[in-house]
């Protein structure tokens, strides 16, 4: 039965994947990742483009929910008044988004020399999440250079897993990092994808939900067993467990459907039906936060009037809503099974969820309840 | 194992429930229902009382998450701005919002003659939800009795299911209406007490997912293997599947814990967490609000200053939330269980969960996937 | 000097006004007014249609900025999610909402019998200020009655002042009311116009700001020497300046140029400016609420698609931004410039500013400062 | 007649000033600024210190109004989550916010080791406008020691003008900058102290309004008759009012009065009162932001309760919001009235009002309409 095979993360829901089952479904998006991963330094970048040309010419009707606010992104200030965005969507570690907000603008002024000129600023998108429990994030690692390296390799082969921004990143206690899905849905008879690309970081091990499955319970139970036979690492355990979340989940969302702001916003915030899923509340020290984006029309920098497709109308929303979080649900897996394990600073390290689960087939086929 | 005994709904999650299963387990929380079951007129007042007092007088802290706005409720601007609550909360059927804002009005002038003399107006707190398939909507029905009745009615003993404003509610395609549940933790050193109660109205069979299991799929299976059997049928549910969702969930939540307003909105977002594991995407024709109160303290009508017990922090919020999503999916989950089937206008009947599955323990043990 | 001749108000800025002077210089909107003045009851209704068609089948682009959320106004939740309003403005005193509620609900299905059958249900927009000073609130004198009177009266010709909503409503410590005023601008090479009405209810006498000129200062060191010579008077003086005020303006906004949800939201909040300039601060217990709408187009009820014609770009704001500011300056103007002086219940006593201020004209003309 | 002497502001309003006049009337506010102005390079780092402590140990509650959402200010989406601040508030121009976000991130791990360790991150609070006009913003001049110069520069004697940040910023197009001011105010019998700092950088001339008079009206009328004899200024000017406007202001205001986050942010969103008097409408291409925060009590980091002192009631704030809007209004005239004329990238000069006006006193006091 390959659904639950352990090999890859199960299918959610019943809606089919894009031919490539990442977000460079969409037409047009493509991503990038830089990676840094020695010794202390478990980090990088991840840049997603929009569309293959200058989002600054070209911007991008796009809006975003926050879902739980303890989060240092930037730029969500004028895309929630503008409804557009207008660089690349960059992801980092927390400390390096000073780097990055520098890098966008040196970026903008490269390709537009009139940008502080006659021309107004550039407002840069840069997420982030705190990896700092692998990654010695006080050393502010990340530079504008890694920002360009990830711009550089932007393409349509989207890796996930301990890659990029995800580098370092953990998520149920577990190796988390970058994972991505898409799923394509018909709606006032025409096809349109929706796709999502996460940088996870959030939860502790018993809240763990996949596909309905509370597999959390278990292996924490599991690992209470052990450590009730291993006094120092039932130390380790308890310090864990004291431990304050203070992950993140960064949710990107595409689609080709024609939308505009407001709809996106109401997109985005589909973003924390799949989020819950898994097993998060949205806790207090978790950065959540969902952006959607369409890919369908550009609003060009400097026109007097703007001109829109047809719009899909907002009853014909719900398979598109399904379909986001289904995406969001399916890419947080997808993060999972995709990373490997990593060792960090000072010999912190996470277990990829197939390294920490050798049976993680046999569990999801006979859960315990 | 009576966990999926099918006689009632499982228990979500691993926190304890308070010793009534209710919202009325939060010290002083009362509700009161009255009901219409006659014919075409389905439906009826739901009203909870957040003290045993005037909540003009002592007024409650309290925010609301309107997670989808596809709704017609009353009094959130100013409870927004304010931070408080200053009447009972009331709930109804869209079109009885009229009826319920002047029955609220007239309950507080007289309980407080100075309103609208040498004091300021009244925020009356409206709360509606859609049954128009079992009840003739548009007869209007809902009158300032009907909330004074309920009013009078109010107490700790809480009743779910097909009463009140949740007579003639449907959800999943099911009967729906009221449900209630508890949650107790311990934050800070303290035991704090979560409640929620719904009026659940909103869904469609595929999406129903109980604890986990994905039901809804399976249903809709059995469903369509007896429609291809039968004609007739297919054509009803043929239309059925082509209407738009018209429904809604008004989830509201009640602790003991000392939160103030901005506290309360974060938690009262939490129910968002609660309703996706049910299978709500929020869609698009369903308003979905969530308003959270505390009764750790009033804030007295006309006083010069606030006094305010120590608050939680919000480092310490995070069992606060779990038990608010836990509560109100075990909410909604209690109101598919407590809810008998109802036949209302031109012969539309919703089956109960029960009635319309026998062998609902059964698919619960095992699920098919 | 006609300009300040005390018997019209001042024109403010520098824009011109449309051929009308009203909302109604924008093409299809039209106003009408019920007024109810006998004894105590000094009340009424007013209705805004916002074309000449039915909004429930053609949806007009619309959002709301809530300034300072002191205030029962209904609707504005799902005009949030949805950007679009589907019944026409109705505006009356806050205790008559939950009549105009019900009337709005009963008007839309008798126009649209599909309205809580197979088709969704409506969403009354219905605004309010307290005139209880004048009007005797607490006898819910307001009936669906009264809406449909103000509905059928709907015409291009808007009168102003003590009519209609605006019959019972005091503006700082004077006679306020209905106020209406338009302003021509041009952007990207196109004329468009922007109306706006105003229920002019906020503010104390000594904030009162005419044209930048402090008319209200002088005004209350006049009344505070009148005072010293009449015991009588200053113990009811001090009664007043002792009461919190309990006022609230609604300010709706129309404009031909073709704007989304989005930009109109951004319109509605340059109200705020016009409003500041006559010297509100957002009062405690003003109800401040702003409402835009555009006639560019409309999105009919049920289609798949939504088309849309050119947008303005949104560097191209800055004009409509400016016409929004002043008409709602101009219209506030314009209620104290055009209620008549009123008595309502115990006596109770408006003077308009007029009467209030027999050298209005050289009082502007030559300001004390 | 001192008050129009020209010499310095108006004084705006009725309510008093606090014996500095500046944002240090609030007990413990200090400001340090640090200046760039050499050649191109004019511009600065202004620091705001909320306490004399340091903010991550003990969080200052704050919050804030984004009026118009043109700008890339950081820290806004935890500062609305959570309610506190707890970096110093530092303001630069918009291409320096990089920079300033990782110089505040080492500054506080430099106090706080603990933090990207077993803390949680830190949330900088950093405020922009864009200085373009006289600064080769493209320089990207500003560095982490900037910030480090304005923070030890931090005292309670605050200088306004051109200045730190304000150096490069440009107002109605004359010389911009910071301004400060403050007003002493009494509710619920207390005494309260409300003091504003602001970076003006917004505006075109025709729109400039002193104390109500519309002086921008007449130095237009009077630039455009000196224009008709110089054909080559003309041109100049005819460059410039083509050009949008590219502005912003950011409004920190302070104050001793015991306020919530709640609270605070209905006294932040008063200073767009303040705003809109000096001739604003928030145009599209401002990025107008403003904080409050309060010095009446902090929230220490990780303590498990918050103890707050009553809180003054919200129908006590009134007298606040006058303050703040009367604050705000006064400090925009106190950076036009401090800002010295300056010439920077390219020859581009603003002269300060003083300059450009020299018979300003004759104006303000006979003013032409």
């Amino acid at each position: 039965m390959s659904h639950y095979s352990g090999e890859q993360a199960p299918h959610i829901g019943t809606l089919p994947a894009g031919p490539l089952g990442t977000i460079a479904d969409v037409d047009g998006v493509s991503v990038g990742h830089c990676t840094l991963a020695e010794g202390a330094h478990q980090t990088g970048v991840t840049v997603i483009r929009p569309h293959r040309g200058d989002p600054f010419v070209d911007k991008v009707p796009a809006a975003a929910s926050v879902i739980n606010g303890f989060g240092k992104s930037i730029g969500l200030v004028q895309l929630d008044e503008l409804g557009t965005l207008e660089t690349p969507i960059a992801l980092t570690n927390t400390f390096g988004v000073g780097a990055l907000v520098e890098a966008q603008i040196r970026a903008a002024i490269r390709a537009n020399p009139r940008i502080g000129r006659e021309w107004s600023t550039v407002n840069p998108l840069v997420f982030e999440c705190n990896d700092g429990y692998l990654n010695d994030i006080q050393a502010l690692a990340i530079t504008g250079q890694h920002f360009d390296e990830a711009f550089d390799a932007a393409s349509s082969d989207v890796a996930g897993g301990a890659v990029g921004a995800g580098r370092g990143m953990s998520c149920f206690d577990l190796k988390g990092g970058i994972g991505t899905a898409s799923r394509v849905v018909n709606t006032a008879g025409h096809d349109y994808t929706v796709g999502a690309l996460v940088l996870a970081n959030f939860g502790r091990l018993p809240m763990l939900t996949i596909d309905g499955t509370p597999l959390g319970r278990t292996l924490a139970a599991r690992a209470a067993q052990a450590e009730a036979a291993d006094a120092a690492a039932r130390a380790d355990a308890n310090a864990s467990a004291g431990k304050p979340e203070q992950g993140s989940i960064i949710m990107i969302v595409a689609t080709d459907a024609p939308l505009d702001a407001r709809q996106l916003k109401r997109l985005s915030l589909r973003a924390a039906a799949g989020l819950a899923r898994t097993g998060s509340v949205y806790g207090h020290g978790s950065g959540d936060i969902a952006l959607a984006f369409s890919t369908a029309y550009t609003v060009p920098h400097g026109a007097d009037f703007v001109a829109l497709p047809p719009l899909v109308a907002d009853h014909g929303l719900d398979p598109l809503f399904r379909a986001c979080a289904d995406s969001v649900e399916q890419a947080i897996l997808d993060a999972l099974w995709s990373a490997e394990s990593v060792t960090g600073r000072d010999g912190h390290r996470r277990l990829s969820l197939r390294d920490a689960v050798p049976d993680l087939a046999e569990l999801l086929r006979n859960p315990a309840r």
